[in-house]
């Protein structure tokens, strides 16, 4: 046997969306300057990517509303590339004058999903934000587009490889650096996620391909281990586990960035992340949110011994 | 690429712990006929093995004293294989009286852990548990075996792999039918059980070899995709997560039976189990020990809209 991992990177940069995809979901508000401390906790953890808030209309998701004043007041770490989500122009403007790293676009790979999420087709959705990718462009901004629901929909159940691949292909045509594909609904297993990658990688190069695994079958690490067997280079992860459904208490949603790291770690895949600091960040995250976070090396590191991470 | 799964197996056999590993932690007794009950709803799932109870001796683990009286009282189900654990001919003697189908023997493969456990050298374990195998062999008894800390030890740290491969043979020799390795403490990652597998397959058949992986730090399913595709086909796992730390609410001992049966439903490899009557087995787990227990398919199946799994 040639080995499962000959084909894995040694080197994963780890993309923390918590502040954004983690706290829009809050039903209490978190005060912008509590914001601000959990990005510059991740930053002290020396993440290499962080998702700081998103431009989105505050009619939308009123929890950001305060999105340009947390970006200003955030500590910007040198090699902390520090994004944000963009829906249009409107909120790039706003983007634009927060001054912050990279754009961030996101689309369905579902109709029904993106219908219910921005009211508009996929194709509307591209249209759409072909001003900001212009805009980018010519202000030298890097963009990240999400596809959601790639390996499932809520509404539609089956979404296909095709359909994800033709809206990646899209997206790269506006420009896009960097595709996160999202199981944004923890629909995703192994064999699922293997036959997504083998149509998507016949035409989009692995390392442009992000991969955004949702934990809510628990099977977000089975998934990232398939992920690194096919040489992707860049997971997404959620500090705490931040996102999950918090109507229902210990129910999972993003996948835990300590989780994560942990599982690098010990394999020898490196990240650059402070994994104690990473730890402390989990620890105001559940301050943030009062209420118990599904992470598993947060529960382990205050075991009755304590479970340190295992080193590979 | 051949394919990450083509190795894998197309039906898997799933061996229920929970009634035996799960509530033998438990700091309240749980009632005889309540245990009963959780052995019956398991059988009533059609899961293929269920380890019942434990004849180590009350004084080790008085929460199991009622080990006869348990196997006495559950409904046996054909085609269900019923088996308790056995330390010592003591423990055999009730094994026998009882009249459950398979015995199962446990020793570490950390010296430190063994001595710890049951104050035997691995040596003097193996030697104990001779009369016990030909005991077992003339009464037609098949026997199982545990081997733990096989991905690291509380007290030592690393465990070789040659270590537990010296281990696991010395087994077969005493005529043990099933070698079950397990991850005690969830120490284990991908890349680490790729390499003991590696070792261990070399002088074993995968067929003697189930995995039984602890999910102390969320790595339990992640270590399931090494396995499935070095073609392991037997993997134990607990109703619920039961076996977790009781003293840390929600942290995670045991792989949830329902969350490893939903991966494997997933990806289409067959177990023949009833995921809805599995999922009920969780839900009288839960009220049994009366606390959260850590297993996302019963989170996910009680979440807003429900979360159904995922067929291939």
């Amino acid at each position: 046997m040639a080995g499962l991992f000959s084909s894995a990177p040694k080197r994963v940069k780890v993309v923390e969306v918590g502040a954004r995809d983690g706290l829009q979901n809050e039903p209490d508000n978190v005060p912008t300057h509590q914001k601000v401390a959990l990005v510059d906790a991740l930053s002290e953890a020396a993440i290499p990517q962080v998702e700081v808030t998103s431009f989105v209309s505050p009619k939308w998701i009123p929890q950001l509303a305060d999105a340009v004043e947390v970006a200003s007041k955030i500590t910007r770490r040198a090699g902390t590339i520090y994004s944000a989500l963009v829906p249009n122009m409107e909120g790039y403007e706003r983007f634009r004058e927060a001054g912050l790293d990279q754009a961030a676009l996101f689309v369905s790979a579902s109709e029904t999903h993106n219908k219910k999420n921005v009211n508009k087709t996929i194709a509307e959705t591209l249209e759409a934000f072909r001003p900001v990718a212009e805009a980018a462009k010519s202000d030298g901004v890097p963009l990240r587009a999400y596809v959601s629901t790639v390996l499932g929909c809520p509404y539609e159940g089956a979404v296909t490889p095709q359909k994800v691949r033709d809206t990646a292909l899209a997206l790269l045509d506006l420009g896009v650096a960097e595709l996160s594909l999202g199981d944004t609904i923890g629909a995703g297993n192994p064999a699922s996620l293997e036959r997504l990658l083998d149509a998507v990688l016949r035409d989009v190069p692995v390392e442009k391909i992000a991969l955004h695994l949702h934990d809510t079958r628990g099977t977000a690490l089975a998934n990232v281990v398939v992920g690194l067997e096919m040489g992707v280079t860049t997971f997404d992860a959620a500090i705490g586990g931040l996102g999950g459904c918090p109507y229902a208490p210990g129910a999972s949603g993003n996948l835990p960035t300590e989780d994560l790291v942990q599982l690098l770690h010990g394999m020898g895949v490196e990240t650059d992340i402070d994994y104690e600091k990473l730890i402390e960040a989990a620890r105001l995250a559940r301050r943030l949110v009062g209420r118990p976070l599904p992470s598993h090396m947060l529960a382990a590191s205050e075991g009755p011994r304590g479970v340190p991470p295992i080193h590979g």
